[in-house]
């Protein structure tokens, strides 16, 4: 392995495929320090990849037969297309042919490839998905945000140590407080899980703050919350409603006041500041062992760019390794 | 019991008791349709009503001794101070006395006394809270927000039931559509609780539209949506966190850009528009067997008239009796 990078991307996944991941590898490229693999259909990729210039650019297109569709079941999808975009990218990483992939398609394939093929970080039972939802909050790391609905208490205390070491590496918060999302400040606050999960906690030797409740990720008085997948999800959800609808509500009361151009300014000011979940690109399969990114199936060019920066930095500052040193070694002494 | 209405008020209770509920009540009272009793410390409550012309208006004091904090265990506080404000206030209604009794004070001894002195709906095991939280959607009733942590099926079941009648006697919503709260739209997701409630709704015979997500509690796609106190109470803080932030956001991307009253006529505005939580003064305690009203300890006066209003709206529609005779009958279709 060289120097520059090599980011594997889906380029049959996400709404705008293969477009946008075409002329989001266009655009990374371009900024010369990442090589790209672009992973398809061969004959749809190379027509695509005609609109550009790109004799220059480090881009090569790796062949690969169908697509894993969100209304499959991801385990049932993956034995039966073995060829799928999202496996042969994988796949890619699993080789050392590539340093990390990148997909805007199925989350659910995604996950599953990863787990599948780069397998999983000792100690942690089934991977998660995280990262910032409220824009108040933007280096706060959520999770899980979907994967895991029903979770045990020792998933939470996953979660917050994979949740810790991403702050910690690539955000760089010097030793990231992790609180439990519950409706009480007091420890004796919370369901049976929360209460379970606060007693790991309290024995993992990691920053743990204790409870958080709802308006705290507003304050981010948490680096790193950790909370169900079924939890995160609905406040995910809740979340991109409200932002949507306020939106329309401050349209609606600005306009007639001041001109339409400076109206327009302060709407996107306050959606740049608050539409926190893509500015990343994506985020990382936490859990997993190896880079696998994911991100909204409504990806633009540019989110596939900012998605092969999140990736490259994940591969500088060895995520994977530090996760892989810290993880074991704090759920054992939680386990004690 | 004349036609007009006997509303006892917990003067004791909230952050600016007394003062808050008395000016409350000579609001109320001053609209002439509603009799106050106000409960709490007699001379303090002379006191403070001596600084109204209260000779015309139909308010009483009724002595009390103490009160329940937000700090104290509310089953023990119960037994310890048989005399305190809420305790004293709420036998009013189980004597006859008082047709609804209003606290600001704490939530859990408020719900503790209805409990324990007015009793519990057949086939209901414990009183729940609910209400609006999204202003896009002021006629939502979500339920619970707080007071039941870990759920059963059958506690879900019965919050749709009494949100139900609420929403169809109080609110005029002809046969409301229910959903649960979960993390995609078809059955099969969810976790255990939900899916198992989702059994449940089905036989209750009430209008039960499925699972509703996050953004659905922003569109108002259900009139009724249930889910337990953990995931309620978690959303209620989160909205109230976003609310202020958003507040402030605004109000630093228009100043300078308009003159301030102008700003602060769009600031109001909208919050008025997104702050519903208190809109109504506070909500009942839902699945207790007379009319409870408790609400925010922030309360104003206003706050304290429009709970007058809520609770005369209550005993005009013959809310508790709808759900005596609605809640058994849906509870026993469901568990056949």
């Amino acid at each position: 392995m060289s120097d520059q990078i090599t980011v594997a991307i889906d380029a049959m996944g996400g709404d705008n495929a293969p477009s946008a991941p075409v002329e989001g590898a266009v655009l990374a490229a371009q900024n010369g320090q990442t090589r790209i693999l672009l992973v398809g259909d061969q004959e749809r990729l190379e027509t695509e990849l005609e609109k550009y210039d790109t004799k220059e650019l480090p881009i090569s297109i790796i062949g690969s037969e169908g697509k894993i569709d969100d209304s499959e079941a991801p385990a049932l999808a993956l034995r039966q297309k073995p060829r799928a975009s999202i496996v042969v990218a994988t796949g890619l990483v699993k080789a050392g042919s590539a340093d990390a992939v990148i997909s805007m398609g199925s989350t659910g394939g995604t996950m599953a490839a990863a787990v599948v093929i780069l397998g999983i970080i000792k100690g942690i039972e089934r991977p998660a998905i995280g990262g910032p939802i409220v824009g108040a909050a933007p280096h706060q790391t959520i999770l899980d945000l979907g994967s895991n609905i029903d979770c045990k208490p020792s998933q939470l205390l996953g979660f917050g140590v994979l949740g810790s070491v991403f702050g910690n590496v690539l955000l760089k918060i010097d030793n990231p407080k992790i609180g439990i999302l519950s409706v009480g400040s007091e420890q004796s606050k919370g369901n049976a899980l929360t209460k379970e999960a606060s007693a790991l906690f309290s024995k993992s030797g990691l920053n743990f703050i204790g409870n958080v409740e709802g308006n705290d990720l507003v304050k981010g008085t948490a680096d790193v919350v950790v909370c169900d997948g079924f939890v995160g999800n609905v406040l995910l959800k809740l979340v991109e409603g409200i932002g949507t609808e306020l939106g329309l509500q401050l349209q609606s009361a600005l306009s007639g006041k001041m001109p339409p151009e400076v109206v327009e300014g302060i709407l996107h000011e306050l959606y740049s500041k608050n539409n926190v979940v893509d500015s990343r690109g994506g985020g990382p399969v936490f859990g997993v062992n190896g880079i696998s990114i994911v991100g909204h199936g409504s990806a633009s060019p540019t989110t596939f760019e900012r998605a092969v920066d999140l990736a490259k930095m994940c591969v500088e500052t060895r995520l994977i390794e530090e996760m892989n040193e810290q993880v074991p070694r704090v759920m054992a002494l939680a386990s004690e």
